[in-house]
């Protein structure tokens, strides 16, 4: 089921430092901010050769990370993302397997405009899990 | 100066039950659980199509990953292991940066037999970070 690594995602209190970070520090490509008022972040992405990392802002006044970033104020690695070839399909197998699918259990438009679902951390090792639709 | 995502290493308090999780509940492929009793942790590694996680459970008395357990008893994202051309050359530059090298700033040989350093997470928002010379 699960097939590529889509990007592994960490939440950050100032983007602009840690994209400084990421470029000047360790070297890596990275991208321009981008607001996704939608998705309640502003992202930049870390481009290495096999997968991306995604360094997650809060934006706006419901942001998906600000819990998250109230627990560790100077960031950490909120969630995994694998790529599937059928959301439904996975979804499907997962609630038959007993794992619980955050929400209504419908997918979403993600942040790459393909269909996604989050999976509850307590059935994953304490891990938020990401399934994107490729 | 960074490469391929090496691993992303998920610890795990249970590694049969982890791995059957990823095996049978996300359906991927994993592999039989390897003892590095001189890491002090047992892996299992789950075969993506362009990068692998590691679910690391503790072995012996002084694990690495024990306090990270202690305080996060069902598990979670450990590290993220990026990898370089040339560790020696990361590590001056790191630094020159400003960046904390854990340890005593040199390279140890890794799970995988190659050169790595261990990054501190308070110098990367949060994220444990490993180099590995590839």
């Amino acid at each position: 089921m699960l097939k590529r690594l889509n990007h592994v995602a960490i939440a950050v209190p100032d983007l602009s430092a840690a994209a400084a970070i990421y470029r000047d520090t360790l070297g890596a490509k990275v991208s321009a901010p981008q607001s996704l008022p939608e998705h309640g972040v502003t992202v930049v992405f870390v481009e290495l050769d096999n997968t991306k990392i995604e360094l997650l802002e809060p934006l706006g006044e419901k942001s998906p990370i600000a819990s998250f970033l109230d627990k560790s104020p100077s960031g950490g690695i909120h969630h995994v993302c694998y790529e599937v070839d059928d959301i439904i399909a996975a979804r499907d197998h997962l609630k038959e397997k007993g794992a619980r699918i955050l929400g209504d259990g419908e997918p979403k438009t993600g942040a790459h405009g393909k269909p996604v679902l989050f999976l509850h951390p307590k059935d994953f090792n304490g891990t938020l899990v990401e399934l994107e639709q490729i």
